[in-house]
């Protein structure tokens, strides 16, 4: 696996930039771009990880939690300074909804084909709810309906304010879980508990590159964003939701799935939910505050679809978790969610 | 019950042709159809059951499955020649709220009077309320929202696609049940360790014969709502949520009031979840197929207050089923939403 | 504590008396009253549980569900003599998020600082949850939604049909916990098992003259509400939903985190939840009911932020509570919850 991703990564990284060079058609630059950040994604993860290993499980634990999702802060990172709200919007609803459905419910099916029935820690799974609840439900209806309700008003200081709150909350999440309750989180010890692949030196060298790199094809991503959606008539909202957010996740999604194979159900819906809380509470205050900074200001006021979608999500995943059990069936609902969710994207 | 249910048929089947045939006004009409098809879905019951029985745990699971909502589909399929949508909507919405606040809400209260705790499996239980939240709340709420955002757009391909997903989740619903985790449903085979009430032979005929009258019945039904609509001054969409859903549904409300008075809970929850599911999942699917066919395309844009009530009444059950316990007072909140929904609709 | 009640007392109750004969500026007026009302609360709430002591446990159950939100009640009742609809509305809608999120949610911290993991009877805990769905979810999304899909419609008949069946609900819900269920909800007499502070004779003296005093303290605030609202550019919702709803609900803050801290879970979320319910299914339906006979009809359509407001909070109580146990993540989640819809009302 890792080799194919090496060969990967030695194809599209010299092809996108000789393709820049060359002024390829926008459509080929952003496949290979795509192509490039799958394995660059891997390869950031692997690095944070063997940082995370040598820090000792409180520094790591933090680390994970901040730049787990590195490579959809820097997409969207280019994406607002561009001005593309609408595109950065998107692939934060697709990364949460992916994990939400995709990276869980591959998950379960995967390991309900194994494992007839799998159990997970429900004081977990209830707190997760909540917090979902909290940081995609709440956090996002309460400026989508008092917008509403308040044309003109001040949609983007309440942004700011809920922002804020929420971001304290996720702060609060990290002391929960790595200080004042760690026990209960013992299990993702074993995530951590093999030996570090790289050095710290040589991780932090890697990291930097792959950042670099990664920062590169964000960029090429979305710049020829506008062509991919004139040529196949897919509209941005739909390569948002689904293209991007499925590049971006990629790692997560087998990480997890191995997870969900060997029977740690847990570890694999701690990927899964931990992924998009992260993209709720951490990543989207973030972009909240750059975006000022950047002089494009973004507001937590979504599209209603984007909306419905999002609390759709946390609504099932719910209902499948709060009895702290899972079967194939269970994940193959959220597959199912995740398409009709897709067709509805496709045809907006 | 029985013969009473006997004697009903014996008086309402030849009026109903009478009537028709010597033009009798169109609300005298209305309420013999009625009247006769709550005993002819009775009798449908009885036959497919006895089949059933014959064909031996899976198959009679997957006729069950198909057939047990014949009645409903069968008025709907002459309302949709008719072009009346909005009537079909309305009956399965009226179907769905019925069968999971009326029934379930029926049986609560009526077991809950005798046993003051009655318990059933939460698996079950949680697996059977995701299912719901997929198959009418996301089924409906994203072909709604995404439609509202975008008018004039592809509601009926977004319709068709998600009818195609939902009924691949039915099916693959009943292959859990049947096949990988069929024994978690065992206490099913209860249902139908009776000896069949008929033979193989004579259940076909009694259920071609009565499949007929129910046609004839469910003709003269569609074709004189509109009379009763104007004469009654009730919406077309409160005869459909509320009249013909009962008409349709009475069978399952005697059967599951039937095993809830015999603390057999789990059988009463299956009987009204698992006819909400059929409807939802496999008769509407199939009336947007077949209203393709017909020329007259449903799509699965419900209103607003069919959604809400539809929603509603999902988290309702869930939120009640969600302990695995049930009480008569949470009959009693499940017949209050009911009836709330009920006086809703009365002055649309 | 009650020292300082008293001295509060002793100040701000013949300061109101002089202020409004000399005409102080109405935002001094206002505050008095505020700071009059709290330990007046206090006083009611324990002669209240006074004559509840002496009148034993049925009596006195049926005494604190029917008279435990006085205060909110004679205050609403000011408001809508004058016509004050919307300020109605939003201290009802105050009084239910401030006990769902600010009085929840301050006990699950303030105990959840003391005891790492606090439990709680799930049986009820689901009960209740049930009970807040309908009757603030399904009692207030019907008429919003059906009013609105039916413009000029009957609003104020399916209000008062809804307000009937609510109310109806909530006297079997006393019912259940009073006469049939009673020994689930046995802890509940430890409210009650202290001795009584006063006589019956001293409690109803106490009762009726703080009642009188709460009186003229209520219309005080009500008519200093527009002066307050101008002079702070705070909107008349703000000050409903936010201030008065914390004067009215200061007592129940006060025992409920008092028990948590003693690790006394249940009756902590009993205050909590019960007086929600209290609020939304006998104090609301009260008040529609007392509306109509003042000549001023008040719905159940609230304001859609109103509206997502409670239906968000009863989400997320549910989903805090479904496992039956708390932490302080879960009971800042509440707070932060509360702040978000706060941020929202003071900007709207």
């Amino acid at each position: 696996m890792q080799r194919i991703m090496l060969i990967l990564l030695a194809i599209t990284l010299p092809l996108s930039v000789i393709g820049k060079f060359m002024h390829w058609s926008e459509v080929a630059l952003f496949a290979i771009a795509c192509a490039a950040i799958i394995p660059l994604a891997g390869v950031m993860g692997r690095a944070t990880e063997s940082i995370a290993i040598h820090s000792g499980p409180k520094i790591g634990g933090l680390m994970n939690a901040t730049f787990g999702n590195a490579v959809e802060l820097i997409i969207a990172f280019f994406a607002l300074r561009e001005g593309l709200i609408g595109v950065v919007q998107a692939s934060l609803t697709g990364s949460i909804i992916g994990n939400l459905l995709l990276v869980a419910g591959l998950s379960m099916l995967v390991g309900g084909i194994k494992h007839p029935q799998q159990k997970f820690n429900r004081t977990i799974a209830g707190t997760n709810a909540a917090m979902m609840l909290l940081g995609v439900v709440i956090a996002l209806v309460i400026p989508a309906i008092f917008g509403l309700s308040n044309p003109g008003g001040d949609d983007l200081k309440i942004s700011i304010g809920v922002s804020i709150v929420v971001m304290i909350l996720y702060l609060l999440g990290l002391f929960f879980s790595l200080f004042t309750h760690r026990s209960l989180f013992n299990y993702t010890e074993e995530m951590h508990e093999e030996e570090a692949e790289w050095s710290v030196g040589k991780a932090v060298g890697i990291l930097a590159l792959a950042t670099a790199a990664v920062a590169f094809e964000s960029e090429l991503l979305v710049h020829t964003i506008e062509a991919v959606s004139l040529q196949f008539g897919w509209s941005e909202v739909f390569i948002g939701v689904i293209i991007v957010a499925i590049i971006g996740n990629a790692a997560e999604h087998s990480s997890a799935i191995l997870m969900a194979w060997r029977n740690k159900m847990d570890l694999a819906l701690e990927i899964a939910v931990g992924s998009s809380l992260q993209i709720a509470m951490f990543v989207t205050p973030v972009l909240v505050f750059l975006s000022l900074i950047l002089g494009n200001p973004m507001t937590l006021v979504f599209s209603w679809p984007e909306l419905a979608a999002m609390v759709l999500s946390v609504f099932l995943i719910n209902f499948l978790a709060q009895d702290g059990e899972s079967n194939w069936l269970e994940g193959a609902m959220a597959l199912g969610a995740y398409v009709i969710i897709g067709i509805g994207f496709y045809y907006l």
